[in-house]
């Protein structure tokens, strides 16, 4: 048992961490320079690290199999992950409780990646010059655009690689992330994509090391400014430094301190009033809790498997599998060479989306508090039904030719906001998907939904800190964003 | 959007809850008398509300069929709920994550109640007098011991209740639990005993009106400190009041304040203490999700369907279901005839457990504030692998003629305990299992897990009062438990 000379109020522990957090996202310097030197390691480090991807048919890929009866695509050894496909049957969302007998049913199939195995998303975090230095990874993948070098988590591995043969003995600094842990910060799963995943998810964490590391080749400890500020370098900052650094504690009242200091009565110090647990919101949390706990339960989600050979509304051409409109995404075969590896060279089906998607944050200030537009949005690899996503979050391709009608709500507002606070195009996970770009943007604007409406709510920072320290409240793309507005704090 | 004028902070107005939720719970009188007054009101409410249970052969349960390929036993009209089975196989649960590939697997198969739809249990609440009351409801229900009238929520509804050809216009009071829902101090979807049903979750829900409402044949407005101390009467609070009950905020400082005046250095300043989310913890509460998290990742839970017909381990032999052993439970049929409902007569399946359960915290001071010992424990139903149990949840009769070192940890330690807290028999949902009883138990015992168990942890009241807010942290057996020791704070 912990001695009892340790304990301590989990308030006071929590508003140290906030202090820490802050200040490193502060220090746009580090000990190891600043955010130009960080920028120039990543570059180097890109040397060696080339990656080279091919398009191959999915049925000529090296040790991957059809299953005869459905179809499915699966690794010979069982391992890695399959592509599987999904009936999907959405009743209720988006309506008022009374209405969800009557409003419209939506139903779909798709092919889907399955991969159950939860794995670790982690970085080694350390106090350096009185600052907390976060481990950062040089690392390419093969979806990434131009299979570039991106700015990746101390660790990225997957259960099979830590309790396989080796144990995981090949994958720098794991134990670290290995039960039980002690010095977490961050340590909870959170969802991913659930329009291409089913159920995916990762343990994303956060561990604080007191004892010097060494630091190997292709690693760097940077501050969290340095790395805020490299989040407006397109495609830089990869997708699971992003979910993984979104669920830090998100300041509190030291963000808010500091940045009401810096711009009394600007956007940053509503920025930083909204960091606040004490700032007044649109919303109590209960309100918010209460509205979530309606859309979960008015919202029936279907998912069950079907074949992939001759899934309606799909079709299978030199071994692509893609939608007969062209629209949404591919199924691909590619294969990878790289520089670097342990393993030179493999093959993998991997997902390609149709278009680059704009997935966006309505903001607005209210009473001086800045308030972010939450959408409840249900996908089909989702564990829980429902989960808080950015106020938009489409490919605008998707919806060419269709009437403006059946155009994504406040899309056409954030393509034409003229209040930007970020606007970077980043890319998502290159290891599952190829090429896949979103175009990540936060507006102020005034939109003001109803008070009531089923689907949208403002919401205080503080109060997304709060869900984001428990699981499948906040879903993959949002979290980005949440990371995407502390940088545009300080930037 | 809510008025800017109304916008205030989450913290001032949950501490402004939990002062109303304590004044609650310290009167042991309300407007229409006290606690002897409310037992009485049941006792008279019971005459009128009798029901008499038969058994009944499962394949003669008029309205009931069995699925011939597979023998699950589901309603005509498909509507209700349906007895099916699975084949279990639980993997890593109480291993550390180095050990968990070679530790022991579990695997067995069961019979399982499958109803998903998600119901409401809804207590409506009203200041009168200036102290919150409760509307209660004294109803039966046919698996209660002696079919007898237990204290009830103002509104228990299966979503085919207020969805359906009615729209629940027969319910009384639905329309206040009804999205938009305005006034909740509690609307948070929780699961079931995961043992016997497949995911089943409810939406617990406590609303206030201003306005006076009608005051129905059969309801009463009690206070907190009546149903409190009515808990004490075997077999009276029935399960979904106690659950919905437990999901209130725990009374934080306010309670803290009210019990350290009335105690100083006793029992009760040690559980008001608790309740104070400012008071010492031994592990903080970003400790205690990282344990969550460890034992929801390490642990794969597998729940398969398969046939009820010649289940491995159960027989069937006049209409009954069992297991070869006569342990754990029994699916068994019963005709229902009841006075004073709508529908006079009917026939079900219920499952009735094979003995009495016991459940139990152990308590311990440590720094002058109550902890509670808590179980990470997996049950087939549950929606997320893993909840936070009791420290003791068992069936003492499954383990009987089993050597010591299969008997539950600390059920030895809770049986020969000398500082009892609380020791009630209470019964669980009377509408699906027939005689479900359990002895809960609070005692104090100086037992000490090892400081990383993965198993078992000491939490505060108040960090179990902050998990209840959100779904599937804590287990419908520890929330009695949690509300069971509130009335101990007062009793």
């Amino acid at each position: 048992m912990v001695a009892p000379s340790r304990m301590s109020t989990a308030r006071a522990l929590r508003s140290g961490v906030d202090a820490r957090v802050t200040a490193s996202l502060l220090a746009r310097k580090g000990r190891f320079g600043g955010v130009d030197d960080a920028h120039g390691w990543l570059a180097d480090a890109a040397r060696g690290r080339r990656m080279e991807t091919t398009r191959v048919p999915i049925d000529e890929l090296a040790g991957w199999r059809r299953d005869e009866s459905n179809g499915y695509l699966r690794h010979e050894t069982g391992r890695f992950f399959s592509v599987e496909s999904v009936a999907v049957e959405v009743r209720g969302s988006g309506a008022a409780s009374d209405a969800a007998e009557s409003s419209g049913v939506t139903r779909w199939c798709q092919p889907i990646i399955n991969q159950p195995e939860i794995g670790i998303l982690g970085i080694l975090v350390r106090e350096i010059d009185g600052v907390l230095h976060f481990l950062m990874q040089a690392k390419s993948e093969p979806g990434n655009p131009g299979a570039a070098v991106q700015l990746s988590p101390t660790v990225q591995a997957t259960r099979s690689n830590y309790t396989g043969v080796h144990k995981g003995r090949s994958i720098p600094y794991l134990d670290h992330f290995r039960d039980p842990v002690s010095g977490a910060l961050v340590d909870i799963r959170q969802s991913e994509q659930g329009a291409w995943f089913y159920r995916k998810r990762n343990r994303n964490m956060v561990v604080e090391v007191g004892d010097e590391v060494d630091v190997l080749d292709g690693f760097r400890w940077l501050t969290l400014g340095q790395i805020a500020a490299l989040l407006a370098v397109p495609d830089l900052v990869n997708m699971d430094t992003r979910t993984v650094l979104a669920c830090l504690p998100g300041g509190g009242t030291a963000l808010s301190g500091a940045l009401s200091s810096a711009s009394a009565g600007g956007f940053r110090d509503a920025l930083g009033r909204s960091a606040d647990p004490g700032a007044p919101a649109v919303h109590t949390t209960e309100e918010v809790l209460s509205w979530i706990t309606a859309a979960r339960t008015r919202t029936d989600l279907s998912v069950e498997s079907c074949p992939l050979h001759g899934l309606p509304g799909w079709q299978e051409h030199d071994g692509v599998i893609s939608h007969h409109s062209g629209r949404f995404f591919s199924v691909v075969g590619a294969h990878v060479r790289a520089e670097g590896r342990e393993v030179a060279c493999w093959s993998q089906p991997m997902i390609e989306p149709a278009g680059t998607g704009v997935i966006a944050f309505v903001l607005k200030r209210i009473q001086g508090v800045l308030h972010v537009l939450v959408h409840a949005r249900s996908e089909p690899g989702y564990a829980d039904v429902v989960e808080l996503g950015p106020t938009v979050q489409c490919d605008p391709g998707n919806y060419a030719g269709l009437p403006a009608s059946a155009r994504p709500r406040y899309l056409d507002t954030v393509l034409s906001a003229r209040d930007v606070r970020f606007d970077t195009v980043l890319s998502e996970e290159g290891g599952r998907f190829l090429g896949a770009r979103n175009r990540y943007l936060a507006v102020e604007a005034d939109v003001e939904p109803a008070a009531d409406d089923p689907d949208y709510r403002w919401l205080t920072l503080a109060q997304l800190d709060e869900l984001l320290r428990h699981s499948f409240y906040v879903n993959i793309q949002a979290r980005t964003l949440v990371l995407c507005l502390r940088a545009a704090a300080v930037g």
